[in-house]
């Protein structure tokens, strides 16, 4: 049987995050962000988007929850058994894909905040009524203009320790998976200085990773504000924004050529569009042969983005 | 056996095609395009790039021509495959791919001017010396940020009166093609007002395909620098500007989604990226529901690009 119960508890515990960060980013931005709500066509599923554009310390971004359970088709089937997921074929159109989630991305407007990127969810799979799969998965990265090796270290560490709660193992692991994931093979370089990414958790007892879920979500508070509080008023140049533009134009092409939650969104029939594109920059640039110089900050950050580091 | 003297000739067709159209908008720039000249690693390709950014009439664009023989790869083939290629499995690292073409993108700066796609190519696959396929692709779509039917149908006779040199059928099929490929699924409109698209033309003997492409080539000069005329001293506003951004994100999305010519260049062992993403514009925006106001120009555009129009 469907555990509606717990169900609940996670769709409390999701919106729960999607509050905290929320607040915390008011706070920085110094107004709220507009709540903006969304029901799917069929009726089937809602979401509610807190966005923020054209802000003083934001440029632009979201905080979004969504919920729904739809049925299983090919092709969100197939994204799924890539993944390893045993799907009765001969029924597929009889699953259920239920799932609760939050997702964020925030593109600052000083180059010299990072931006960041944190999606945490909970999905199953179900049968007439039978719950066949569940799993946790999300994660977060981090996606830098200049490199602040500090900020990297508290990054991590937090994340590390909203893992540790539940398995000492999971960072090490998720870190690897998370620098494997966000690599931007055309590029021959990584999205950004990393963070935790795990797609497909079951192997503890789902009251541990619903915890853990939570203390990823909360320890957001812990890293992100201090990082915007440490920049917000450092100078910059036209030359930094055009680099925020270019990189922008990178996480562009991450997002569309091979980002999963993405192509699994403009593979949801009747998707919202909006809240699959809310990750999108407000604005990115291509220049033909853009090389930063040798020894210059942006070729520093490069030098990272193209051998991952350990950050802990 | 590959004959070589049909080849050369193909190239040099090209080369005449590339040097043409890049007098002709240097003609409007008034000033010369970048020449800038690569060769593959292995030294199995070559190409040559004439590339504007940040012109006076042109904001970003290239006129590319390459020349390349490489071994076909798994993920070559499949995506040849696809589209009806018959390739021996056994023997498919024995088969080598030749391509030669061009392929040009620009951008102007000012928004009543539309931006232009062309591209024309001729393709073989060789096993052991032998040719065992060989193909014409090719076409030419239009992308208005302001929709102006003067232009819509010259653009169309144009193309319409290059293709009827070679087979009167080819025109109607090949608009049909265009409005198809250049779908973008997840907005529910096209990329553009349409043009022709051929991806696989070998009905018809060689020569008449060879001549018919230099005519396509060709008839951009009759079609472009005159819209690039009317329009360049068009006044416009910021809004005008914004609403083009906001087109050339679209543009983006459609080429990093769905172009095949891009993704073909992805797989393509140590592609030249700069060639790849030369189509990308100089700057694109993405803003939170951005919705055209009913009975605007921009909404009377977005019209045309949900319901593909016969110009002719």
């Amino acid at each position: 049987m469907v555990d509606l119960e717990f169900r609940e508890r996670v769709k409390a515990t999701i919106q729960h995050v999607q509050k905290v960060i929320t607040e915390s980013l008011e706070a920085e931005e110094g107004s709220e962000f507009m709540k903006d709500s969304w029901t799917r066509k069929d009726g089937n599923g809602y979401g509610q988007a807190n966005i923020i554009q054209g802000g003083k310390v934001f440029e632009k971004g979201g905080v979004n929850f969504t919920e729904l359970e739809i049925p299983l088709s090919a092709s969100l089937a197939l994204s799924m058994s890539e993944r390893g997921k045993n799907i009765d074929k001969e029924k597929l159109e009889s699953h259920k894909l239920y799932a609760v989630g939050v997702s964020l991305v925030i593109h600052p407007r000083n180059p010299m905040i990072p931006t960041i990127h944190a999606n945490y969810r909970y999905m199953e799979i179900t049968l007439e009524g039978e719950k066949k799969e569940w799993w946790f998965a999300g994660g977060s990265d981090l996606t830098p203009y200049y490199l602040d090796e500090e900020d990297c270290v508290l990054f991590h560490s937090c994340l590390k320790e909203a893992m540790d709660t539940a398995n000492p193992e999971f960072y090490p692991i998720y870190k690897k998976e998370c620098d494997n994931y966000f690599w931007i093979k055309h590029r021959g370089f990584s999205r950004g200085v990393g963070g935790v990414f795990f797609d497909d958790v079951n192997t503890l007892d789902r009251e541990t990773l619903l915890a853990m879920i939570k203390s990823c979500g909360e320890s957001f508070v812990s890293y992100y504000p201090q990082m915007v509080q440490k920049h917000r008023d450092e100078p910059f140049t036209k030359e930094n924004r055009k680099w925020q533009k270019i990189r922008r134009g990178h996480y562009v092409e991450y997002n569309l050529c091979y980002d999963r939650g993405t192509k699994f969104g403009l593979m949801t029939p009747d998707a919202n569009l909006e809240a699959i594109f809310m990750p999108m920059p407000l604005a990115a640039k291509w220049e033909y042969k853009y090389i930063p110089e040798e020894g210059s900050p942006e070729h520093r950050l490069l030098e990272v983005l193209r051998n991952p580091r350990d950050w802990i």
